[in-house]
């Protein structure tokens, strides 16, 4: 092998993250309704009390508690009723002791007030009067000023990715434009004399271009943006000319070639010509994953890689080294990984950390994960693995029976 | 109350299942490249050997395995050069004893060859001659035809929602067209005299409108399409119109008004106004949820459901019946919870199913789920909360230290 600067994962981020420029954690801002999907860019905080009135959480009466003791089913309290509180509409009165106001789910307790009753548990006696059957305690239904949120509090945490429930605590407090972090652009690039594209007609040796799409799409799912997809054949010039042109346009450039020695080798020799100050990881200690190449070019604030040319070996590095990058940058938090019981040992590899990729299977109270192995192993691990277990450098291997962790993948 | 018709989730998942008409099952063809997020609509069968020639996973020679019987470090073996195979051409040349071809990984072995020797442990003689170093057994670094996958084999299954893995997939076999499932088409309306948008100006005893934004979120999160929302301030004619307007439109209308009874009498008469057969769920043994309703027109082929008008209450109903349908009508495989051990008692609510969310913690070799309570609870569930526990009907409660799986939300 005639790899030169072979680095462990832990190095490869490490120069990776020292690398980027500012372009990486450039932000934007965009309307809350589009915002699903993108990473906040921003600490969210409370702006004011939530709620900042005193709601109820019934349809019935405000009343002042300590005027319904010893109110039951069969001794009713009376009470005066002085006003009937709308929903979206401010309560004018103050209640006085022996008086009530009707105040609908949502609505806002008069002052006076302290509890409500329920409209079940009243009944009309005449057009200003309720017979009130049940006793209730002060704060009894109501939700208090900033009971819910309070002034200044931290709602969301800058590199939250906005999902359904973070859209809903933004809406909550009115906001309508939103800074995210600007989707990072990438170009991927796909190089092979063996390559047909999906739907052509593929004549014998001859492979479908898988990486381009896979790439495309894993790269969407965590927000990138693609602006340009090339499927080329081996030649360097054409190679060279994507790569040019790549500076201009993108922020990442993903080139996904062979894993022959000589594909790679017109890779890395093509980032050098043409980046500055060019390949600075050539390998990684990573089974699978050992033909990646980083790069960077400084003055375009690019950054260059090639990734195998297997699929999954593709996707693998793709995930632990641009997804981690991402997560690093924006400040994101891990995806919850799923803890399993190993159904078989994994075998480490010497000097290398290894990706296994593994099927889960509901057992009892839990999981156990399944290594998918095999030579080529291309559709069994895209068809049956749901995740992956990651051994680090240097540990031995796992045994049948450990407790794993499951990065779903 | 004046619920009349109150429904478990099991009753009322079973009326909406039979309710339902072709139009939630309506497929169409997309671009494999459009296809990420869509939902197959077809089993996808190998369609031929996978791969279709033998395969060459290293750079190397292509040998008789026999031929290299004895080869060591120190006592090479000598074979004739008689091919040079080029990636993504055809071998041309059958091997005899004493020949060897160079082929490069992914390269097609020649006939009579039966395995690949690397080529770190060959050196070239002369131009016509390499010295191997070293004995390999038959089908050593070699992909044998359907290997990988053989024709005929079931790659993915009816139902699969696409992701990177299956894209991959469906690019290794080259199709380009993918019958996938129409995405329901959703009208969002929000009822509430109280609500005012993101953005404009609050003011006393007012409320964000919160639904629009996080139901539109979540069902796009599932691959449907909002086909128009309408914020609505709480008058009979305005809901009714936008109803009436809604079974042109959509598949599905979603109402989430406030929760007070009022409002839910409303919306309950207006779909049976508008809609044949009309209501056929009124409330929904559910904490959090009674206040759903269910209905459906037969006619327009629209499915009309009144949400709680509580947000958190809102997206649980909305993904334990309207994405739980869509599941069930596309034939989706449930996604992946997380085990974990119970840090507080959950009580059960008599008579009713609940719907806990929790915060899940990391803990040695699992996670401990801790339930989010709270009266109001709208921030602490929307910004803690990683998922829920789903309490059966007649489950009296779960205990602090208990096994739960936990749907992440």
């Amino acid at each position: 092998m005639k790899f030169l600067k072979v680095d462990s994962i832990e190095q490869a981020r490490e120069k990776m993250t020292a690398s980027l420029r500012d372009v990486f954690t450039k932000t934007e801002y965009v309307e809350l309704a589009e915002a699903a999907g993108r990473c906040l860019a921003e600490d969210i905080y409370c702006p004011e009390m939530v709620p900042d009135f005193r709601r109820s959480t019934v349809d019935g009466y405000a009343v002042l508690a300590r005027d319904t003791q010893g109110a039951g089913e069969s001794i009713p309290v009376f009470l005066d009723i002085v006003e009937e509180v709308a929903i979206g509409q401010p309560a004018v009165r103050t209640l006085k002791s022996g008086e009530c106001a009707y105040v609908p789910t949502g609505g806002m307790l008069p002052d006076g007030a302290d509890a409500m009753v329920m409209v079940e548990y009243t009944e009309l006696f005449d057009e200003k009067s309720v017979a009130v059957y049940s006793a209730v305690s002060p704060g009894s239904s109501v939700v208090q000023i900033g009971e819910d949120a309070e002034k200044g509090q931290l709602l969301l945490e800058k590199g939250t990715r906005l999902t359904a429930k973070s859209i809903g605590v933004l809406a909550s407090i009115g906001r309508k434009q939103i800074e995210v972090f600007r989707p990072w652009r990438l170009m991927v690039i796909s190089t092979g004399d063996e390559l047909v594209l999906p739907g052509e007609e593929r004549t014998a040796c001859r492979v479908y271009d898988i990486n381009t799409s896979a790439i495309c799409t894993l790269a969407r799912e965590h927000g990138m943006e693609v602006v340009e997809t090339v499927t080329l054949r081996d030649e360097e010039e054409l190679l060279e000319q994507a790569l040019r042109r790549s500076l201009g346009i993108c922020d990442i450039v993903v080139v996904s070639g062979g894993s022959s020695q000589g594909k790679k080798d017109m890779t890395a020799r093509l980032i050098d010509q043409i980046a500055a100050p060019g390949v600075y990881t050539h390998g990684l200690a990573l089974k699978p994953g050992k033909p990646t190449i980083i790069g960077a070019d400084d003055a375009s604030e690019t950054l260059l890689i090639g990734l195998p040319g297997h699929p999954v070996a593709a996707m693998m590095v793709f995930e632990l080294l641009i997804v981690w990058l991402q997560k690093r940058m924006f400040g994101e938090k891990e995806k919850l990984s799923i803890p399993a019981v190993l159904e078989s040992n994994i075998p480490g590899a010497p000097g290398k950390a290894t990706c296994q990729m593994v099927k889960l299977t509901a057992s009892g109270s839990g999981f156990t994960a399944r290594p998918v192995f095999g030579k080529s192993g291309l559709m069994s691990t895209l068809t049956q693995a749901d995740g992956y277990v990651l051994l680090e450098i240097n540990q031995e291997g796992l045994r049948s029976g450990e407790q794993v962790f499951v990065h779903l993948f």
